[in-house]
């Protein structure tokens, strides 16, 4: 009996490899039914917790765990923090790990005072508090919401997915229907858009066109709680598969129009230089995407059995496949998706491969229920020009595992 | 021009009956689509945001609005919280919201140091580290976790969603499935129980039936981040649908066995005395129940439309119908449910009526795809006993609304 911890020791290699030693038969007496084992009988517990003290009580608000270290990752601007997708498992993102984006920083908004107007080619213009706004039939939705410019450019090859595309989270968002709110205030039939505007010191404004006003809610709560400060507190607008900027986040006003307002946002920033002097504009909805977020940098790997692990959305609707490739993009296989898939939502995708230990590079694509799949750069450039990079750039992107086990990212020429 | 803030300074209950004032001629310009507004004219925004400095730049980790506040409820003998169910929307639970029940403290556990042992009817008794459990297939599921003694016991009037039935909320997990591991050790065919045991002070066990072992996990994640502290850090057993106890916390050693483990925990607890001198053991499975989180005390209403609104669950699988009354019981209709409907998970249900201003109170009963009803309190004595009281008690639950508008619970007898 007294080398049972010792054969119980297992390496951490042999358990995905099975293990069938000694240790069975001295079990065998259990095994056979003739003692059941005691709970004060704990022949494989290292240690008795019952002797040490409780380190914590019950408390109001709960805190990580001391060992664990998550931060998003702000950028030098201060106007904007990125997710650590590399660290997240499933699809919802705790709230205080949703990116950010401002033009002119959060603002502090007393929920009391703040009112949204809405006017403009309506029968009845309005103002609603946050308490009126509650008093709406609610709905909930789980959705992304990703930035428009979502993507690193000058990525070296110690990059994670946080620093390559942690600009998209998801939430569980409350709210109510703009549509309710439209019957409210008697929106003209001629309106085809309106103009969205923030109370932040950037005044952001854009226009949204009636395509999405059936999808379209103003939440003033994710994941349960409040929606938070950086994410619009008290609310904001919530556009399901547009690009994030368009939900505006503090939102003060909504007016009412037949024609786009041409704001400064949607003219000088927001509009993709592409081809042949062209630029495109209200290119609202977000493309299928997809990130390997394990194996990924920071981590390294070992010989054998890996699960390939991700996220996959679309702002077109439901993720339909997510393919993958363990061998440079010679040959892809179709990954197991998580459900329930929600449209418009981060999509967890897994595939398990057996790594042989040599140099290769592993690549994700989406598709999504429209028939999009997700590009390679190359394809990308060419279709858009370079003119398009800061915008909707959802390229197919790999990961570079290095025959020692590191992980790195696989850097991507640009033109 | 002048008054045209006073015109649309709107009061509150004129907003959900609708207006059409003087304001209206005043944005006619607009509304014919002769003029288009520009960001810079915005004649009913009260102060100029543009002038206001930014008080927060991005951070690294979030925080909650200032003007927010959430608190579980701790109960005196710090062993116990409760979720503040009436100031959440949707049906995720913020992690630092999430109930917490224990019966010794929450240990701090390093997550390196720290193994699952499965042993006892198994051909390959194994340990297994945090990374370990990381490198198996992984899966998320949704669902909630609820304390099988979720009951407020001296309710009096003036007391919350949060105080009655607080002890249940909802994540989205991520880990491992059990049956991964159960064909790693190969389980043998002959084990139908096992002994969950957790590293906390008072090392709670908790014997566990294998009809339930399909859905089991071990997880290491919720809601995108690793399992809170209080919660079961670094791993817990999750078995969707289960009393919460059995889902065992900072879960260190499974044995598997032929029959239960007849612990302390399952005899001189969570075994409910019922009539006639019996008792009922691992009665594991959740009853389906709904409670009204709105409105509920502490809120106060006004007379007119009032959207009802609250969380429906059941531990043996999807919530099919949730019915409520607003006249006392009498009669009953059928509330709208939110998609996506889980199995095993609150799912938000709403209602729309119009009150008249009399006193009257307002129910809700969960009914589950067993087509199990939730009972009222007469029926479930009657049927249990008294002594059943501490466990299980699922009864159909209510609020007074007072002619005034204040919004009571509906105390009830217990005999």
């Amino acid at each position: 009996m007294k080398n049972k911890k010792n054969k119980l020791n297992i390496s951490r290699r042999s358990v995905l490899t099975g293990m069938a030693g000694a240790a069975g038969t001295i079990l065998a007496k259990t095994s056979e039914g003739n003692e059941i084992q005691t709970s004060t009988d704990r022949p494989f517990a290292p240690d008795d917790p019952a002797k040490v003290t409780a380190s914590q009580w019950a408390t109001k608000i709960g805190k990580r765990s001391i060992f664990e270290n998550y931060e998003r990752d702000v950028r030098y601007t201060g106007t904007s923090s990125r997710s650590p997708l590399h660290q997240l498992h499933g699809t919802i993102t705790p709230s205080d790990l949703h990116f950010e984006r401002h033009h002119a920083g959060v603002p502090i908004i007393d929920p009391e005072k703040h009112k949204l107007i809405i006017h403009g080619m309506v029968d009845r213009p309005m103002t609603f508090s946050l308490s009126d706004l509650k008093r709406f039939p609610a709905v909930s939705r789980i959705c992304f919401i990703e930035c428009s410019g979502n993507l690193a450019r000058e990525a070296g090859e110690y990059t994670t997915p946080q620093n390559i595309c942690g600009m998209t989270s998801q939430s569980e968002w409350s709210g109510v229907m703009l549509s309710t709110l439209l019957r409210e205030v008697g929106v003209k039939p001629s309106a085809t858009w309106f103009l969205a505007e923030g109370s932040d010191a950037a005044v952001l404004t854009r226009s949204i066109p009636k395509q999405i006003w059936n999808e379209s809610m103003i939440v003033y709560a994710q994941n349960g709680e409040a929606v938070r400060p950086e994410n619009g507190y008290p609310i904001r607008l919530l556009n399901p598969g547009y690009e994030g900027n368009s939900s505006v986040k503090w939102l003060r006003r909504m007016e009412f129009s037949d024609r786009p307002f041409m704001t400064r946002e949607e003219t000088s920033k927001y509009t993709e230089t592409i081809k042949e002097g062209k630029a495109r504009q209200f290119s609202l909805s977000m493309d299928a995407r997809s990130i390997i977020t394990y194996p990924a940098y920071p981590n390294t790997v070992e010989k054998g059995w890996i699960e390939l692990q991700g996220i996959a959305w679309s702002g077109r609707g439901r993720i339909t496949k997510t393919e993958v490739s363990t061998d440079a993009g010679k040959t892809w296989v179709t990954a197991n998706l998580q459900e329930p898939i929600l449209p418009k939502a981060h999509t967890r995708f897994r595939h398990l491969f057996k790594w042989d230990g040599k140099e290769t590079i592993i690549l994700s694509r989406a598709v999504d229920e429209t028939g999009y799949t997700q590009p390679d750069r190359k394809t990308l450039i060419k279709a858009r020009g370079v003119g398009s990079i800061p915008y909707h750039n959802n390229p197919i992107t790999g990961w570079r595992l290095r025959a020692g086990g590191d992980v790195v990212y696989r850097v991507q020429e640009w033109g």
